[in-house]
């Protein structure tokens, strides 16, 4: 799970879906995170995506594992409010289970059920969790110690913190203003790219 | 899938699950439609079903098919925002598809799909459809004679019509208001068994 995960913003036009389409190349793993969307749009942009050459194993749903299992996608990616870990990994084993937490504790918890993956954060301010604290580097780096699941950082990474969150132990970052808000997401998903290399590959 | 349907209201509550669990022998299935609750709320449900004895294999869960399958229920019902029949019957074989459809052209659609039984209505007006044109009982008949897959008729029905709806050729019915608004839901469900049973059994 390591790398660049996209986190789509809940609102994916036909734009955001050619941008994905188009820039595959620069992330390793694409997340349909659309909580308002029925089971059949989500299936359907899932169709799309595929019908345009994005890898099927890249593409990770959120909650809704049937659409992943049905879509033979690679992974589902778990909420507090979705099915358990365990209920996931014995029904459907052939899926990449992420889990999002926000505390060791919870971390530790998804590690002994099974999960594959966590996504963590919010690491820093973030637009889409403004008000709420975020968990900083330091509680990152405490995480990563204590857990041996691959873990993804998300939540206000930009160019300039990629290097802070890799050094904290996070073996890759997901995004989602840091693209969808962007003048030129196609730029920005360089920058974020380039930089990720570069820290990943010691250049940094 | 012949016999009575319970479907949930999209409230359950505490009594009402109590209900359920308590005149479940009066019942053949019982529906989860809980279209605003979370994956792990409904399977939350499903669980404290089955922990008061109510046979795994005669609940239903509206459109979650993951939760049908982790859950190890009867079956799933489907809606048109729902996956495809085709789609779910392949990836979960065992579990049994319900289509909810509105036309002859959608159950032959369904039938084709491989659907294991329909869901048909409204039938009579419903205060859950209020303003909506009934689809009426000869139209029900049009489809129970075109289509070789069991129909269950819902909407509007009552214990004074249930004749109508299985002579039109329904192989069971399904309720929401005719139990949830009673007064007396137990005496109320009683009284659609008697009505159905010495209906099929020619007594009336």
């Amino acid at each position: 799970m390591q790398g660049i995960h996209l986190i789509s913003n809940g609102r994916l036009t036909e734009k955001e879906l050619d941008f994905v389409a188009r820039n595959m190349e620069l992330l390793d793993f694409f997340h349909l995170r659309e909580k308002k969307k029925t089971a059949q749009e989500i299936a359907d942009l899932a169709d799309r995506l595929m019908d345009t050459d994005v890898p099927r194993e890249r593409i990770i749903i959120n909650d809704r594992v049937d659409v992943a299992h049905v879509k033979r996608c690679g992974g589902a990616q778990l909420a507090y409010h979705s099915l358990t870990i365990a209920n996931v990994k014995a029904c459907f084993p052939h899926l990449l289970v992420g889990k999002s937490v926000h505390s060791l504790a919870e971390a530790l918890d998804a590690e002994q059920q099974g999960a594959d993956y966590l996504l963590y954060g919010h690491i820093f301010p973030s637009n889409s969790k403004r008000g709420a604290e975020p968990r900083g580097v330091a509680a990152l780096a405490e995480l990563t110690r204590n857990v041996s699941l691959p873990v993804i950082a998300i939540g206000g990474i930009h160019t300039s913190n990629v290097h802070q969150v890799l050094a904290a132990g996070a073996n890759g970052i997901a995004i989602m203003s840091g693209i969808w808000d962007a003048e030129d997401p196609v730029k920005a998903l360089k920058h974020y790219r380039d930089v990720f290399d570069k820290v990943e590959g010691g250049v940094v």
